[in-house]
């Protein structure tokens, strides 16, 4: 048992990839923005700066972790595991700001991720993958799984406002209680999708599984357990220094908190993520980088974000709703529309890559020079 | 002759039926609601009750009648008389409402029930097939021509107020020479449809055709046009009824007209074609179950809606217009642009019908939570 | 040398085509309109009706002289030639009224020359065709393709006003900042896109070019460039008489301005690339009036639209801005939107043309009955 034991709870495998991945060495600054948050905690600009560095690789170190428990739990339970704990960096970041009431932020960074994710992430592997392999191919049946679920949420996104043309004031009885059954809705969608994928109708999905790239081996269990509890707390406090530092920070750097929330924060929550899917894409395995790209937009649109509306009764000063400002329900509206029709054909090439940075860049560039009134 | 007439008049498949089908027991209640429309006129909820479920019944007869008749008078002619008779009840049930100048209620039950094809009769007809067989395949040519059909007649809904910044006065003259300009220009859309789909291009649309199933002898000819003329009068009484008691009805349990209008009439409306698709998608007929869902929702679109914008100049007080309100229309779009999406492939899985009884859900809620304003 | 310089100028070629094209001898009215604009300068509606029959012979004969010097200077040369060129006649009339300061025509006739090649062009052609052929099969990935750029257009378009709820004053600073770097930004795409398909995968778009019938010569290089000059002279020459009597001859008529610009203007510059495409799918090369129909929308959409806001800084009385009426908007999308649909098949049918006339047809009634309030 003991040798059985030691080789559960060896840190060997972290410390080999602490060595080996330069990107990890940021970790050394999760300290420093701790300390620094005690001693300058006026020096905004230094705080929102450093705790971005440092959130990077503890995104990294979480979704490693993530992968290892997974594999470790059999097939269909790993896959609800990636499925849920995926986003757990976006999660926990926008928890963060749900306890300092900081709600536009919050959906900031919910449409901010999955925009992020269909035109950047997809964006940037179509195009690095295209730049090294002439046409590559990948399982549509994924991509439009993907894209019926993001088109759900959307729609739930957009209902109340379009349809109803009732004045929703924030927080009133009727729209707080169509948010609530509208969340709900969701998740359970979301989870009958899981079903679909992960277990009835698997086949259909097969090679697109949101796995570990092969040739890296697991965790043993009992580091992944621990690094995944450690790191979840480290990744909550860094949030906090940096919810408490970005609206200040932005003002210097002259941005829009909508800039921000919607671009940087996205960018941020997903950047490790991002990194495995270009690196799937650069070698071919473009079923893996779909599946990163449109699996975490999806999961962020019918899980993370109906899941904050539920936590918001718990952590928040009050309840959060589902509206979404009208530019960032056309922006994520927009977003699925250009992402299902690109992968509608099954093929991708450098061109389509570009297109969708392209639209990515169009949104940036009018969040950045005409900041929209957030409610 | 005698003999010829005989079984051209005989009632006996008619008598048949009524013992079979427990569903047809309903037609007891007729002359009951007729009889407590007379005695007890302020009783709205009891004779809204009675109405809707005589309404049921009368709906089932009026297709099978139908569809008699259009197997007896050949290939072509058969088609068309479907594909105009089809929804004979929900445009009885319109032109009572047209009578009463209840215009809110005629635009809700057609915008009601083009969403309820699209969305709640597809959608279960591909979740009872689905949990039966794993996959089901159907020809997408007719999935792509009704979408492609429903565009257009989405289009000119939306068309007045998105393009021209009018304001759209309801009756103002302009408004109301474009609404019959677009209302005739549909019915002729309609019409070059189904030359395309029943004559110069029927190959491509077969197996898809919306025919009564197998097995199922047609009624005589005398029996099926006699029926048709007295169920047509039947239906008309129980949808002044119907009419009268609804808005009172609807006050009592707390729904909104509108709720009413689009959710309950486009159920009550299509019971009984409804019923029809559901069987053929277990019995793994899944052309079938798509035909009689796209196919209802365009000929409702195109035909019913338009006809009853002319009719409004016969039957109604003043002129109705082909002006929505807009929640109608983003309601309209969204289900056609879900339904193109999901019937794309030619494929269906249980899934695939979740999801879109899903989004028809969060139409109904938001519908029901928050009651739109209606012009 | 001699001998090669006299095949080099000779105006043979050009002499033959004035004698066999009925349509040519239009020309006769270019010296009619120039001296009609000197004596009668108050004759607005027949100075209208002139310029107008005079631009569609000298469309033919640019576009003529664009295809010979595109032939004789290598494949991607040429194409690159075609690509920038081919709408010259579109960039002529809307420089004209771009030095007049009349924006809203300048507008109105980019936007609907995307729409009348989107759903005109392309409707016309696959009538034509589908009269003649039962079923016509044309390169989808060529279609794919300029769906993507027109809806990257769009999105560029759109993005302002429904991203950021800032309100947009014509010529405000931050708009046309904007407006600036959307256009930069699209003009990249578009190179990006000509690139993609000439060059790196020309194989996938084989069969699409947008190049002149077989068995039609080209012309002497010399006689090709002196047309090309001398007739943008007599364009732009016509376009200014159009153009300053556009105004007063629509009011004359009984029509909007924005029903002259978005409809008569659009037909009138796009007349000769039409009669090709419509020539071409009655030989069923619907590959050629795919080409020219979606090439020239994605064309203006991308290329010649933002050389205007561009070029506006030069000629324009102040700077022109990338904002166009939200009806516009809806067009350009709803016309990229049914365009993306029906030849997302790659096969076409009489049917599929008068669907796409029918959307047409919807916009231009809507235009004439309800002329929008320009901004």
């Amino acid at each position: 048992m003991a040798a059985k034991s030691q080789s559960k709870w060896s840190a060997a495998p972290l410390l080999k990839e602490l060595r080996n991945d330069p990107m990890l060495w940021l970790l050394a600054l999760v300290p420093v923005a701790l300390a620094a948050a005690k001693l300058i905690p006026a020096a905004h600009v230094l705080l929102f700066v450093l705790s971005v560095l440092a959130i990077v690789p503890l995104a990294a170190l979480l979704g490693r972790a993530t992968e290892s428990v997974a594999e470790k739990t059999g097939d269909t339970a790993g896959g609800l595991l990636n499925a849920t704990l995926g986003n757990l960096t976006e999660l926990v970041i926008a928890a963060a700001a749900l306890r300092a009431g900081e709600y536009a932020l919050v959906k900031g960074s919910i449409a901010g991720a999955i925009v992020a994710n269909t035109l950047f992430t997809l964006g940037a592997s179509f195009l690095l993958g295209g730049l090294k392999h002439h046409v590559q191919e990948f399982n549509r049946a994924t991509a439009r799984l993907h894209a019926a679920l993001l088109f759900l949420a959307t729609i739930a996104l957009v209902s109340p406002s379009a349809i109803a043309k009732a004045d929703l004031a924030p927080g009133a009885a009727l729209t707080q209680k169509l948010s609530v059954a509208l969340a709900v809705l969701l998740i359970v969608g979301y989870g009958l999708g899981l079903l679909f994928s992960l277990k009835t109708h698997r086949e259909i999905f097969a090679g697109a599984a949101h796995s570990a790239e092969p040739g890296e081996p697991a965790w043993p269990i009992g580091l992944a357990l621990v690094t995944l509890a450690v790191v979840t707390v480290l990744v909550a406090l860094m949030s906090e220094i940096f919810v408490e530092s970005v609206q200040k920070a932005a003002e210097t750097f002259g941005m829009s908190q909508a800039f921000v929330g919607f671009i940087v924060v996205a960018l941020v929550g997903g950047a490790a993520e991002m990194a495995v899917a270009f690196s799937a894409a650069r070698k071919d395995r473009l079923d893996l980088s779909v599946g990163i790209a449109l699996g975490s937009a999806s999961q962020i649109a019918l899980f993370v974000g109906p899941v904050l509306v539920l936590l918001s009764y718990v952590l928040g000063p009050t309840p959060m709703d589902l509206q979404f400002w009208s530019g960032a329900v056309v922006m994520v509206f927009v977003a699925t529309l250009v992402a299902a029709f690109i992968t509608g054909g099954g093929r991708s090439a450098w061109f389509f890559g570009v297109l969708l940075l392209f639209v990515y860049l169009i949104f940036a560039l009018t969040l950045y020079m005409l900041p929209p009134q957030l409610e």
